[in-house]
Parts: C-alpha cells; structure tokens; sequence
C-alpha cells in the first residue's frame, strides 16, 4: 500500500538542494562547443567573459564538473520563495477519472511568476561578486525581466531592460512591475544604441523583436564600464541554475517513496525543461533508472519535432556565439496568433544533443488545446496557468487519460513553471472563442532554414 | 536562546485547523444585533435565509458557538492552497537593521491572490450543499469575484458577478480571470436589473459604485429560484472563515515557541483583520495571554479612527440589514485618489464591538507612505503586496523601526492579505510621482455622517 501522500509536498529548509547539478558532466557524448561568430571555432573562456561575468562564462564552457556549490547568498534568497512545492493534483485525477497519480512541481508562486527567478539571482549575483556596476538584458513576454530586476533590487546592482516595444506597450503592467524593482525599462528598438538607431531608420515605426532586443542589450553591456550583458534561456550555465527544479522534484519524491515513471516539461528554450529533468537524466545516464520524458513545445513554433540539429545563430543581431541545436533558423518568426513565451527558433544544446541521444521525446501541440487544458486545470486545481506551462499541462492530462484506458497506475509529474496573470490578454481571446491555431508549412520552414549558417 | 526559525514555517497538513473560531462566543458583551431595514428589529433566521443559505445565515446569528467543524470538503480545497506560510521577514529585519523579529501570514499564494477564497469556498459550499443553483455577488477590486469565481467553479456552481463598471472596464483582466472560471461578469449598473435600469436613467453615462452593485447582485438573487446572495467581508460569517488565517499563525507560532508581541492587520471591511486577531483576542478575553493589536486604514477612509459608533446602512440601496459598526456614514465614497480597496464606509460590528471595548488600537496611513513601504518589503521580501496589504507592512516598518531605538527584541505579526498583480495602475501612479493623498475635511466627514439612520 502506498504511504498518504499529501497534496502539496513540501521539503524543509535543511533538505533544499545545496549544489546545482551540471547533466553534461555524466553525459559521454557532450553538447558541441558554442563558437565565436567571427572566427567560428570555439569560444575561449577569454571571450566570453567580455560578454558575460567570469564565473558565468566559466560554468558556461564547464562539461565535466557535475556538481557547483550553491553560494549561501544565492541559498538565502531561494529560501524566500523555495522550496518550490511538489503537488499532488488529487483533484484533476478525480476530474480525469484516472488511475494515474498526477504531480507538479510549481514554480509560480514567487512574484516574477515563473522559474525564471532561480538563474536570475545566480546571475546577479555573480555580477555583483565581481564588482560590477549592473547588468542589461532583454525581455520579451516580461518574465525573464520580471526575475531579473527582483533580483538585482536585493542585491543592489542596476538592471537595464531593453523590452520590446510591443511588449512594452501591450504589457504595461509587466513594465510596472520591472520599475517598481527599480530596473530602467527601455522599449525596443530604442534611440540609445547604435543597432536600436539603425533599426528604427530602416523600418520606421517597427514594433521590436527579440532579436533586436537581444542586440541593444549586448550593445549596451559592451558600451558602459562596469557592466555584461545576461540572459534567461538557452544558455547551459542557465539550465545549471534551474536544475534546483529538478533536484527538488526528485527529493520530495523520493521522500515519499514515489518512482515517477513520465516526466513533463514545456520546451521553449529549455530552461525549465533542461532544470526539471536534469537529475532524472543524469540516472539513466549512469544506468541507475529509467523515465519516459516528454518535451512539449507550440505548434506553431516546433523546433525538436520540425527542426534541424545544426549549428546556427543564437540571435537575429549575430553577435550572440553559435551554438549546435535543433532549430527552425534564426530568421524563423511565429505567427502573430502564438499568444506567450515558448517562441525561440532554437533549443537548449543540452536539451538538443539529449533529445539526439534519445533521453526524450518531444511532442507538438496547439494551442487552443493548451488553453482548454489551462482551463480545466484552473477550475479543478485553482491555478491560474501560463500558457507556457500550461503546454505540459495539456500532455499530462492526455497522458493520464491514456492511463484511463490503459488502467495503468502510472506517476506522471510535470512542471508547472509559472502564472498567466499577466496573459489575460491570451485568455480573453480564449474566452471569446477568439483564438487561432496557426502550423507553419512547409514551405515557411524550407524558407527560414535558409537563414542558417553555412558552417 | 532561541530556536533556530526557517524562513518560512509551513504547517503539516494534520496540523491543519479543523474547526473555525468564532470570537463573539467568548466576548461577555456580544456585538449589537443586525436589525431588519424595514422594521429596525432584530433580523430573524427566517427573513435572513431568504438572503443568504440557511447554514451561512444561522452561522450569521450564532454568538455562542465557539468552534464550527470544517467540513471535510472545504478541508480539501483548503488543501489545495493551504496552509499558508508565517513568513520570518530575515530580510527585511535586516533591511531595517532592527533587532524585532517580524512576521507575516502570506495569504497570496492562490491565484484569487488574497485571503478572500477562505469563505468564498465556504459560502459556494454551503450553497451547494443547500442545493442552490448558483450565488451572485457585487466586486469592486475584483479580489472577492475572483475568489467565489474560483470557488464556484470547483463546486460546479453558478456565479453571477455584478463589476462596478468603471472596474469592469479598467480591470479587464481581473474580469477575464473570473470568466476563465466561468463566472458570468456583468458591468454595474447594468440594464437587466430594476435597480440597474433605474440608475441608468437616472445617472446617464455612470460608472457605477459598490452600492449600487450590491443591489443589483441582491435583486438578481432574489428575482432567480435556486440562487442567493454571497459578499465576501463585513459580515460576521466571513470572520468566521477567516479565522482559519489566525488560527494557522497561531499554531506556526507555537510550533517554535514565538510569543507575538504586536499583531498588525489592515482593515476595510474587516475580513482580514478579525479572522487574523480571533484566537489571539480570543486568549485576551480569557485572559490567558495579552497582545497588542493594531489595525490599520487608509487616512482617506478612517472608520475607525475617525468615525462613530453607531448603527448604519450596510449599503447604500439600503436593502441590507442594518449593523451597528463605526462608520463614516453609508453615504461617504473615498476620494477618486484612493487607490485598492479598503474603501468600504464600515467595519466589520465583531471588530468595531472589539475595538470599542479597548481590545484593539486603530492607526491610520497615508497612501504615498504605504506604496513607499510597499515598494521596500517589495525589494528585499520579493513578494510585491497588494496596495491593502500594503498598510500592515508600513505599520509594521514602523514598529520595527521604534524597536531599533528602544533596542526591544519584539515579535512582531502582520497579516500579508495578497499580492498587486492587477494594482499595476497604482504602482505606476507611484512609479511616475503622480501619487495625491488625501484626507477628508471635518466638514466632509459631518456631511457623510448626515447619512446615518435615525436609529
């Protein structure tokens, strides 16, 4: 009989994972290295601490050490708002009629909304250890920017945000947010960097993109004394930091004896994904378990199903190094109708050369869907989703009603990475049976694989 | 020397309170009666459970019953959201360099985003039980909509909500979180109620008031078979519910042993406020222990601190019964500079009964002041506070602060009634230096007390 598992698990502060866990360090055959856009070989550490702090660009090229020492800093701000509960969704499965045990680790309740806060302080830190001024960086939807100024309001370091204009203007509560922190909010393209000028010149009025975004900050970063530049996603030193995900799922499961059999995660760039399922990957990397792990990502932005495993460029600016990943080309722009976050052309190396490896599987879905299962979800187990989570919420609710038929008693857990409550804008479209599915054709992808590097 | 405290102290589950705390039982002198608008005696059970659900109305009337069951399927859902953390604010200690211990009971952690879901689920519950069909109600901030939405739709229940328009229309997200519950959202006054239609003709163009939704939400109610009328603060019922926030925090409390010394709610209607001090004055009436108890009210609406102690309208059509609560008169409205809620002209009869009888002191504080200490537990706690919450965290600041010069080792307790996702606009006031306090003048005051009953 199994032990009475309550619906929120919740460690102790003594059983929080004190060292994050680097999954490319028991892999044997290692992600490719990134590498310089000017001379595409790979990148020396010296380069990239231009670019980043020093110890980031350190963690950043490591592959071989698979555990760092969470600073005690770092450990008292995760205490604020971590551990992160793992839930039991008793009250979807009764919804579902399922056999199956539904678990999810939660990382909305802090107020940036979303995991994206457990490597914004890591970085933040890092900066401010190395005695800088502050950081830049971009933000699209408004999460990342969200973690980043919460974070660099507790350490006392400036944080400029270029945003992108169209966020800037449709979100302006997320903006608020930011400014509240203290954080220097700039719509994007702006006038105050060189890329920014040029862009608004040749294309008057342009609303912004990422890619613009990411350019003006890197640009920034590099023109101030004092100053690098930080990112959200993708990056492995990122995935590094979100691993405490995982390392947390894993503890609270164990703690109650639990061997989940399928793990879930929404896959944009990789962050939560890659976080989530390090440490289970890094058992059956050593042999020790087995899991079946399922990356979710949009339709309309499919770049594990539908993509390439080849080198290509991290931003649209091409000053960001190249990395090896499965991607749709950096010229690749989801359709207008993709409401939320999950909109990079590209993925993780980690999670890419993981995935090549067959540690995972990866399944599109769409998103009027998604929003269905947001709101299902909503009803029977009070959160409000992101539409970004709520993708693997869609899986884990199809999973369970497999096990429906299937009778199976299977552990199903995913990761529930954050709140939609600045994604109402999304959900009235939903409501108003508004929303539009949109999957790119063939033909629009043979276009934006164009974009990629020949190298 | 003191136990080592976490950050955060979690209840177990087991640990969990089972029975709400009614304080009027314990208090030899018991509040004053609800009288009935039309005759000015005493409502009886009868006329009240044509308002309200028979189980709701008795729990209205009952001054002698110290302890009611949770029923188990409340306890459930009660599961899903709490036990909410008592919060160690290290930081902010450290901040303030005071040698006070302060704490905070975070009510946010749900996506209603405050303490309101502890008797929305109460109230749709008995509802359901009674075989109603569904409830309606009036919101203004949108908090108490966005909680009976939640709780309606777990229970599969009717919600019909009458939003103050000028809400409906500047809170649109606050309105499509509820319709994502599927609660039916009508903008106040609307033309498919008497009363609406009436104030329509009358005000052409208004934009509505809380008085005039209450109205409409009783009228539907009473005009519909198989619905009644829920209101999320004021009445007794509601302290009752939320007792279940003190009672927690107590058990937090003395589950290491911590002795409050100052317990610090904010006060409106007085929902958070008596449910965070019953077990405390609870001891106090017993005599088992003494505490210092401080509510604290916007400068720009001091029933408390500035109003009479008398009987008074409970709203403004005047189909309410009438209670006997301080009150700045039924007929005052806040000035259009104040920001959140806490605007209600009354309290709550068991707090005002308390607070008459010396058990509680009252402060009042100005808005500029309360988003600036917002913004400082903002910066170093992460959580960004709804403007209400706000005002325990600027009394709380103050007291700690006095603590740094009597070098006192205090502990002190606030209640953190919710978070400022959908406060965006008052923040951005703040952010941009646009934020106006005001007081009202005597002269106002004496107008707005001309609006009480002859009674």
């Amino acid at each position: 009989m199994r032990q009475e598992i309550p619906y929120k698990i919740y460690l102790e502060e003594q059983e929080m994972p004190k060292q994050w866990y680097n999954v490319r360090a028991d892999m044997k055959k290692k992600p490719a290295p990134i590498l310089n856009p000017g001379t595409l070989k790979p990148v020396t550490l010296e380069e990239l601490s231009g670019i980043f702090c020093e110890e980031l660009a350190k963690q950043e090229l490591d592959d071989v050490t698979a555990c760092f020492d969470i600073p005690d800093e770092i450990l008292n701000f995760y205490k604020m708002y971590r551990p992160s509960p793992l839930v039991r969704a008793y009250c979807l499965e009764k919804k579902l009629d399922t056999p199956a045990h539904i678990y999810y680790k939660f990382e909305g309740n802090n107020t940036s909304g979303s995991h994206k806060l457990n490597s914004a302080i890591a970085q933040a830190y890092y900066a401010k250890k190395q005695g800088l001024k502050g950081v830049t960086t971009e933000t699209g939807a408004g999460q990342w920017g969200t973690a980043l100024s919460m974070a660099c309001a507790y350490l006392d370091l400036d944080c400029q945000v270029y945003m992108v204009k169209c966020s800037y203007e449709q979100k302006p509560f997320r903006r608020e947010v930011m400014r509240t922190y203290g954080a220097h909010v700039t719509p994007s393209p702006s006038m105050s960097t060189e890329v920014g000028r040029k862009i608004n010149a040749e294309f008057p009025g342009t609303t912004g993109s990422l890619g613009c975004a990411i350019s003006e900050a890197v640009e920034a970063a590099m023109g101030q004394e004092g100053y690098r530049y930080v990112l959200g996603s993708v990056l492995t030193q990122v995935l590094l930091h979100q691993s405490v995900i995982g390392l947390e799922a894993k503890a609270a499961l164990d703690k109650y004896n639990i061997k989940a059999d399928t793990i879930i995660g929404c896959a944009g760039g990789g962050s939560n994904l890659g976080g989530l399922i390090s440490p289970f990957v890094g058992q059956m990397l050593k042999g020790e378990a087995d899991y079946e792990i399922i990356a979710v990502e949009p339709a309309s932005c499919p770049s594990l199903t539908r993509g390439v495993y080849a080198y290509d460029y991290c931003d649209t600016g091409k000053v960001c190094p190249l990395a090896k990943m499965y991607t749709l080309g950096s010229g690749f722009i989801p359709s207008a109708s993709h409401a939320g976050g999950l909109r990079y052309h590209g993925m993780s190396s980690v999670v890419s050369e993981l995935y090549d490896q067959g540690y995972l599987k990866a399944r599109s879905v769409e998103q009027t869907e998604v929003f269905k299962a947001a709101q299902t979800f909503a009803k029977v187990e009070g959160i409000l989703p992101a539409p970004e989570s709520s993708h693997a919420i869609k899986v884990a609710i199809d999973e369970a009603l497999k096990c429906r038929e299937t009778k199976e008693e299977k552990n199903i857990v995913f990761g529930l990475t954050g709140t939609g409550y600045f994604d109402m804008v999304a959900y009235q479209r939903f409501n108003d049976g508004e929303m539009a599915d949109y999957i790119p054709t063939e033909e629009e992808l043979k276009k934006s694989f164009a974009t990629l590097p020949k190298c």
